[in-house]
């Protein structure tokens, strides 16, 4: 496809400021497959959901759990929140890199206007040694407008201390359940360009739902494609332009849905998968398995120009 | 018409602080047409409407689609967010001069109370480059007060380094709902003098839309004044004073109408147009023949004296 | 009457620090009548009205008319917003005192709880070479806490950067309109007080109108006081205290009006007029003309000392 | 009663820092009674309720004759906003000190949401040679968060500046009217306790009223408690804690009650009071009396130990 | 429980920076029970209450009654606002450490939208010698946004001064309320953990309680889970991490629960308690015996490794 080779003629790194770039490399060919590709593993589940995420694996309540399996298991990067960062990232330093996500909520109040204000900032990511910032945006939120002027902030001092920016590009809020819902291809189609109109390196994005009925609610052409998932994640992809895309997991589900997953978002041009529940909802053993499963994929993709 | 004269009896350039004149001549005279007026492309719609204006063409997805048609085809300068400037404007760096939007918003929530927050600023322009800068001012919404207190930090930092500042002056909400609509000779004539009261150096209006049965909703005299299209435009460009008018595309419509409003703002005293889908939504060599069709007509008419 | 003679017994100038009464010396003594008395004519329609205002003498749409007006007829000071503090007043500078509006706002939403946002700041009209800064305060807005706390730093820039503050002091918000509306009595006389408690210089304020039946709705004693206009008009002016108070014009009435207002405010101790639709929506010569008659009714004033 | 022994055992001043001590020891030992009592003029009103409270006494609308009095008549300070301590106080420096209010509103809207913002700063009063601050708290105002935070700057500004912070702490707002109302016992207690939990050298106190048919909707044990007014403000001043008391007077009342709250707040253990309107509400011979026989009842009491 | 054993694998000191260390270090080892337990004296109840608290046991109204508490019974600290930081503290500074607590509100206005704004800051409880900084967070609570960025400036602050931080974890606020509310083992246990998550050296929660009824509300597991209090507060001290966890008493009960609920979160793994009423609500003898024997109980505890 046109799109795809154009994306690919020139790589993300080459433009990138060297600060970006030695951290962005670190995370792309000294840590985890590195073939170029990504493989993150996100323990911000605490904050967002609450401890429930951790009783059926409950060993995993203990973030160093987390931690020791991020490192003995040769990840790209691990993605937490400042506690953790702070309490735990110390023990495993140089071991493995760390993205330090700087908002987050709880999943108490309602999301209809959802809005994840930051606790933590880009100088405690560059206190920390952390290798890159993630930062979680609602699109399409009523309250989009402190939101995207909240990431200017975090974006610029990104762009001021050469720190990778990781955008956690979420459709989300009454507006856009009111268009299909923030599952569709419409909403995750228009996450990524939002994420890379923003200045994201990397975008995370959920895997768009396909859903004839509820997608008659979406805006034109949207509400009449007739798109397969994997034509729909291609689309993606190319929306977030010279941005990375990784894969999101979401709640725990089979390992063939794992591993189908990961090389449909590979061959529509992605980069990588950022699962967490699919992997440490597992005992340490099965956990080592399916990760092993998992960097195996990635390295069998082409390999990425990222 | 007396106004006129008197519009024309002095030079923006002449009166402007050296930044801005330097800055603004590049795009005057040395890019685009070169005689004092402006064919601007803009490339923000991924971020206001989604991916899915580029469906009609879907090389225009990739952004590089527009940097590469407003290096190679002339235009005086390409408007785009901060994502765009710092991935994919590096490669066109001094080959066209660059606006940078520093607001933005997707339209998923309704604009009932419109207001574009800023991802960027005046100093991302600077670091970038840039020769302008953009701001989307919706002129009457209900959160005016931001609006105006926002514009008011974006305008001073343009004073401060010498920045041009573009105005996309565009009546919106509720409120100008009630008072006729966002297209009418009233909303549209206000918006032209709201952005020259703010410090606009240029304006970017829509063409009005003379509608009698909207209009009577409008304020005296607005709503009992017969005027054609022509005249309407013609008082809206007085409206701006000195600020400069380019006149504003919105969806894709025929190359008559196209051409025709070109022609009708120039005459009306206005410096240029910029349409974004009426040209990238076209394949390469459709798009470049309407541009030499617009570009012919901006130099066809009278000298401009910006 | 035994405060008037109070108020008499020291000057404004001779208490303001030297920044402001150098400043204010000029408005007073060096420009308009010259004899202590304020002729001021303010501009700031285009934002608060539209360009609406303009149509009755189209051309005063280009503000090059009222600047012109203002030189040529001598003037005590222009008011205007930034827009063309910065892109007209330029070629005035030196021939006429500049007042620089900071705040202001577009009548197109409901003024029910009405709020005025800084568009411009102090430091704006140090750099312009301003004499005066004009502030619009909403006595009794529900967002009174929001505009009070905005002039506060306005105010504050003004006493640190030596310039004078002149309020628009406007009662208005759904609160006002419940007790007596806000062009009452009490209504202004309130106004009067609180630019003064707030640091105002020069206090601008609307000629009270006194309507028995609307009056019934303002608190005691004001419900049942039976004053006459002039006495109300004292009243106000008394309210003032040591801030020096210009009567506002409003919408066009006949010339008797505004020179039988511009009489009665200097008899009740005030300092001169500011008005504007009925000056510049006459014809040059016609304006000329009216303009000759109010300086000659403030020049025809008992001598003030303000 | 073991309380008062207590807060007797350490004088305020011995523990106050050298700035805040100087300027106290000026309003306790300097001027006024000079006992270590307060007697304090406030003029506040005009803010507050507008012009309408010098009706009764036309002279009173003079600012000068309250500063007069207050110079005259002996006082230990006299509290204002910035407009009259820039414009009036200047010809009264160091002859009666100075309080700077720094917020206020008027009362035109409703105070269902009391809030009061800030109109001037701790650096007005330390530039204008005042020796001490006032700030209004309205204790339990669904917007107390705003409050609370606001009053913080002030109080920090305090610390940083050595300047004394008086608070008049006034319970308000619809929570606390369906709680049994701004003066009762409850809501007094409450207010003295949360001035001095908040770092108030001085509280200003309202006189709690006794009233069973709304103190039933107050709080266990208050909802059930039979105490006379003297208890009640006995249990006040003790809750301020080493703040402080100044007892408020309100709108004007018979020379008797007057004198007897004096007597009753001094009783309890508080430092003085704060009458305005029962004070310039007067003609200037009459104002004279009562303010002798006021400093008489302090100048009588047990002498305190500030 | 392999949890726990993990948790117990590093102590908390020894990977805080110098700061912290040292100041924890004294709260830990230096006084109270001096063996790595927490035995805290909260004061806060004053304005979280109002002096109603202080009712059963007049002399606590005066704060010296639980400053010589807490210096005399020999406290690891004690915890108060700013007021009485400022006006206390300093007769018992270097005899007890003091924790600040830097946010608080009155509970007059409904809690439904909980929010807690700052009063004081870090940088007045470095002033202040404290050796700790306290924080009250509302999980859960509809204007979490606002709490979440307001703690991260206080966490800053903490990081940048080496100051400890101890978050009162309260859920509150009408989400918690409609799933199983505020004293749930759901709402306890995430509050534990986003204490953690956001940077607490020490968390302080309430005790669980089981109700089966309300529990039916919480989501999954919680809803259907079948744990014994002891269970439910060892969970909750697990998602704490490693952060240290203190048990908080509430209003008053009986002498055999406050032992028992000490005994219980010591075998939880937590670091100590921290209770008020429970102890200040008597009479000096009283508390001093009842103080005794808490201090007892955390003296036989297992030695906590901190």
């Amino acid at each position: 496809m046109e799109l795809k080779s154009l994306t690919e003629q020139k790589s993300l790194l080459a433009i990138l400021p060297p600060g970006k770039r030695a951290r962005l490399h670190r995370l792309l060919f000294e840590f985890g497959p590195g073939n170029g590709t990504l493989m993150l593993l996100p323990i911000d589940q605490g904050i967002e959901h609450g401890p429930r995420d951790f009783f059926p694996n409950p060993a995993s309540k203990d973030p160093d759990y987390q931690f020791r399996l991020a490192a003995e298991a040769g990840y790209s990067a691990l993605a937490c929140q400042i506690g953790m960062a702070e309490k735990h990232y110390p023990d495993y330093a140089g071991r493995v890199p760390l993205i330090l996500k700087v908002n987050g909520k709880t999943d108490i109040p309602s999301s209809a206007k959802a809005f994840s204000s930051c606790n933590a900032g880009v100088e405690d990511a560059v206190r920390l040694g952390a290798d890159a910032v993630g930062y979680t945006l609602y699109v399409g939120s009523p309250r989009q407008d402190e939101d995207l002027a909240q990431l200017r902030q975090v974006r610029q001092d990104c762009d001021r201390f050469g720190m990778p920016l990781v955008v956690w590009s979420y459709p989300r809020g009454e507006a856009i359940d009111a268009k299909g819902g923030a599952g569709s291809f419409y909403a995750i189609d228009y996450a990524a360009r939002m994420a890379m109109e923003m200045g994201a390196d990397i975008v995370k994005l959920n895997m768009p739902k396909i859903n004839p009925e509820k997608d008659k609610d979406s805006p034109a052409p949207y509400n009449e494609m007739e798109v397969s998932q994997e034509e729909a994640i291609r689309h993606c992809v190319e929306s977030a332009g010279r941005s990375l895309v990784v894969l999101s997991g979401g709640s725990k589900v089979d390992d063939e849905t794992v591993l189908g997953h990961t090389r449909m978002v590979m061959e529509a041009g992605g980069s990588g998968v950022i699962f967490g529940r699919n992997v440490w909802q597992r005992e340490w053993s099965d956990a080592l398995e399916i990760i092993g499963q998992i960097k195996e994929t990635l390295l069998s993709s082409v390999r990425r120009t990222p």
